[in-house]
């Protein structure tokens, strides 16, 4: 490695997660002497309901913003998601060859991600990935993996995931362990958050969060059609247990319309069982961190339950497909789309309580490693594959 | 595996290699009792200076053609190829969408090829990928194992390849070594060509095919910033020969556009030098299969040099990284960007002659082998990360 | 004129409003010997939340259908509005190329209504325009009259718009004035709406419609900043006059965000007010028109306002600039956005009761007239400026 | 008219003709202290085989350039033609919403243009547009006045144009005559050519300058489906003369294909004829109005045969559709399709020689005449039709 100068790094931010548990990376790229940032906003993060004020945030945040690309087509089904993923990649392409950047930084396995990876990858930029190698269902599971076979520099945040990206023929000189940005961030949030707060974000009725309550996010698994049915199975076996919930809105991937239309749906006409719950769409992300802190146990199918959670040790009930395979900690216990099975679980995980933290996504400086990386590394764009590593 | 009905089986042709390779294929697909082939044309197939006719053959072929999508954006760049890929995605999700197919198959490594793949993941659709697993240089070598990694069914050509896309993680009964369809296709041909039918094609001078020549291939390495110097390269140590030459136009990829100047250019400045040389965008199939038996020896870095000649036992110069870590036969010499070794290299192969068929790259009946897999694996969507396979 | 054997036409739909207004034109399109008709659908009449069920009903009338493009994207503001129109356009012309259609009939003044006329217009093919020559306000206003300079049949509904087109420099043999098809449609229609099957559509309370009961249509006006306060206004002074309102949706143009975001508001914090409101999405056609028959007074800057309401003679409060200019009977009385206009207007309005029915936008068979038209009139493409006609 | 403080004003070039008749106004808005200009590149200017050499010098220029886009789709046919100008004005769009100018700026008729003034206006900016009101043939008459009904300001060359446009319901406050400034410009180069000059550009055989020659300028007309055979009749009737000829290639606009494929055909199927020709891409500005100077007779479609000729007096024949209507000095002598009445025109025209210089489209100060109103004029944004005017 050699000491580079002033690197352009590109970092496109897709959607709100990215942003939230990207912050402490972003701020230190910002502030280093030899690393130029430009920011790229597009996808739901531009959109009122999903998250514009976090991209107000953003733009308050004195980055340069190189960009900002409403591009995320309206449907809620398969063919508006590969559309805004087409799209995206068209008009990030233009702004990425106006941008030349030494560098483009690619979150995770959403799908725009990919169309990003592959704009990039045409344009001939050294790309570095977050979190590949992990294992989970969804289309998440492939689109990952693609992105890992398009990237340059790999950041994997537990040893299995560096066993797969290596078996994948990645060289290994470029795949850094250096944990997982959003548990170093849960790690750091000493924030809390009140009932007065919480009451500020959605719609529906108060929970007191000093009292045990639920927390459910339950997204979409973009390969099943059954995303409906699944999320009633989740409104059966919860609604029985008679607890108050913090229920997340769904992300807006292919399957959101359903599954949003059957939340408004069980407002409407389960009064009893939804005046023990609040609605919401989205929280800061600290804020977020604390309710996660406070929670009696976390119920669906969110990343936050397998990676924040291992480490503050808060119970989950990890539901059906989208994580599977994932490594997951003690906290963790799996229900397939069954009320019972699943009711059985929260009650076993709320007999439990809270677990001893777990590290097997942390290590303590994850964001700074990545700095290290980025502005020491030698870059090079012509890949092979490396084979017996 | 059981026996299905009437799979829906959608085949996007985006170059005219990719048509001649796989026309045994298409006519067994599209003459199976059990199948509904549609074929997408988009790319530079639909185009008269690269392969019009080859569209218009297709036409007439009797298949049905969804759509025929006109997104080669001009430029010759890599924001040009780029955009070109995004624009094909966004186009290919409609038609896909519409098309609603069971399965949909990619070919090799083109850069379109990729966004479509990607397109159809979107979509939840099972890809069918050909010829994965191979090592090349160029963005190629990124896009087959990208490829690789959003296809459900792999049809790969040697079993080095079988090993790495197990290794990448794919299900091993779902990998099949059928032998590469090209040189199935090679193997097939009894067509010859004629000095008068090659006069046809092109600008130039004539080249008598009942003498010895040289064949020159040699396309864009999208990763190198110096295709006009690689390509100026060639053409001295060749023109040293003083043997005719059948040059070849190169691809449409980034680089295209200095690479068909640099020609213009020999043509104009070079009159002595290129009074031996016929310049030709292409010729058909057939023919093209023809012309590989009967030359002395092919320059450049096609991937007919590698595969279909090592079938026809044609000596062949591999310049520079386009193939590199391409499992090659005997019949191939490697030469880097030096004028002296690869004229040293190509004399030695003029010394040598024709080699043995070599069969690292054949199986008798790829083509039939794709269609059983097709009518008769089980599909699916999700995909799982299989590992120690 | 000449008889035509079988002419293609292309009917692209990209809204409920147009759906509603064309359906005695389309079906008997559908069922005349010698068209062959093809719809396309697009924009918001794909999306759930505004009128999916349209697209729905559609696909079970029998018609063929050659795309449904989903390209509406989000975003609710000016920049969201022209990518959705330019991605329409791109979409369209592929399908268009492959339609081969003889006619494109374009609707109206929206957006994206101007950008398959640009791409039907370079596809060279023949496009007829229906409602040209009207006057507004918005941006709709320039759009209407764009698209006139791209149409080669001119279909308008009334002599001041026929006036004008000619102005503008079109062939008198192909400016026809059938009147309107949205009041042809209103005249034609017996059906009736209950107050049961009103309290089916939309949220809030519900609207009785035996008694006198307001309806509020206001969309965005893109042209201005202020559509927030705009609808503000609205609210106060309606709320004021303590009666039953049934409250519209605004159309999904610019300034659609902060306007629904204000309605929500005021559900939200002025429970009172809004406790005699219900805020509806849409209903069907046919109850459309019989809440316009039922209502006492529609206010809003609707064209049902000043169109289908001068035949029924309902009282209307237009409001602002949109319709600015536009041809009006009796029943419409104009306010500015002033609370106190605003509500005066009303008041007068519900003094006065229903107006007689006018004529200026009808004619017994318009869409009969326009049948005739596009069976027999002779097509052509080149356009030429005819001055003082 | 107020005295306005910093306007930004955005200018899209997209082709090589537009920056060349502009380059006065552009230079005088650059230096305009109350002036921010920005120029966006795009279309064929940003293409090597067209002008790309351009794109080069208007970056040495010292111009802001917000954007260059590579947004031509190969195929030379209406399709690429209809996805280019919906492409464009797709990344237009992104592009116009980041440089937030006051003022766009429209330029003529071409396809582009009008996507671009679609995005424009759905933007809510002020659309400025320069040579509206002319009469033309091909797709270029439609596009011209349906830019006009997009535009806020008019720049018309004529008083002709004047009439027409106020005819379509503008402002006659917002419509000024300022001549052309295509003529200013012609009217401003005392730049020769010589023949040595002449040969450095294209293929084909030298022309001496400095003798008698014919100039062909013949465009694709993209209403015609006969443009091949249009291209063989001036070919067929030229070629009888005997005359030296500076041929120049076609527009890249639907049709273009097969036209550049018979001028290859005539090169190599007709040595005889072609052995007194030089075939041309393009020439520097102001060198081409030195040929236009020098040259006998002007065979074509050109607007410079019918504009800038009629100021420097050049004999100009103007062959079929695309200019007609379009007002013209003595010096234009009009012929169909036609061989012998080609034949004769040109014949006629060079037994007249030169004709006396023109001012129907010339006045002195076109471009500081545009620079003065886009200072100080009051913008808007809100079109209403001004009739009677």
């Amino acid at each position: 490695m050699t000491a580079a100068r002033n690197r352009r790094i590109c970092f496109p931010i897709t959607s709100r997660a990215y942003y939230g548990r990207s912050q402490l990376l972003i701020k230190k790229l910002h502030q280093h002497p030899s690393i130029q940032l430009e920011l790229m906003l597009g996808g739901s993060i531009l959109l009122d309901k999903y998250s514009r004020h976090v991209a107000d945030d953003i733009k308050e945040g004195g980055f340069t913003i190189s960009a900002s690309l409403f591009n995320v087509i309206e449907g809620g089904n398969h063919v508006a998601m590969a559309k805004t993923a087409c799209l995206t990649a068209l008009e990030v392409t233009n702004t990425l060859y106006t941008a030349d950047p030494d560098v483009v930084v690619i979150c995770g396995d959403r799908f725009e991600q990919l169309a990003i990876a592959m704009a990039a990858a045409y344009l001939n930029k050294t790309i570095a990935h977050i979190e590949g190698g992990d294992l989970t269902g969804s289309i998440d599971e492939s689109v990952r993996h693609a992105i890992t076979k398009l990237a340059h520099i790999h950041f994997v945040t537990n040893d299995d995931a560096r066993r797969r990206v290596l078996a994948m023929g990645e060289n290994p000189n470029y795949v850094f362990n250096t944990g997982s940005l959003d548990v170093e961030r849960a790690a750091c949030v000493d924030a809390d958050i009140t009932t007065e707060q919480l009451s500020g974000y959605g719609v529906g009725h108060d929970v007191d969060v000093s009292k045990p309550f639920l927390t459910v996010i339950q997204h979409p698994v973009t390969t099943e059609n059954s995303n409906r049915q699944h999320l009633e199975t989740t409104f059966r076996a919860l609604a029985a247990l008679e607890m108050p919930i913090v229920w997340f809105w769904p992300n807006p991937d292919a399957g959101t319309g359903e599954m949003a239309e059957t939340l408004r749906h069980f407002r409407e006409h389960h009064e009893a069982a939804t005046e023990r719950m609040r609605f919401i769409t989205n929280v800061p992300a600290d804020q977020f961190i604390a309710l996660l802190k406070r929670t009696a146990c976390v119920v669906g199918n969110s990343s936050a339950g397998i990676k924040e959670c291992s480490f503050l040790g808060t119970p989950v009930v990890d539901v059906g497909g989208r994580q599977q395979g994932r490594l997951s900690a003690e906290n963790v216990l799996r229900s397939g789309y069954d009320t019972n099975e699943l009711r059985t679980a929260v009650k076993q995980q709320l007999a439990h309580g809270r677990y001893a933290p777990s590290h097997i996504y942390f290590k303590p400086n994850a964001s700074q490693a990545m700095v290290d990386v980025l502005t020491s590394v030698d870059l090079y764009t012509q890949k092979r594959f490396h084979e017996g590593s």
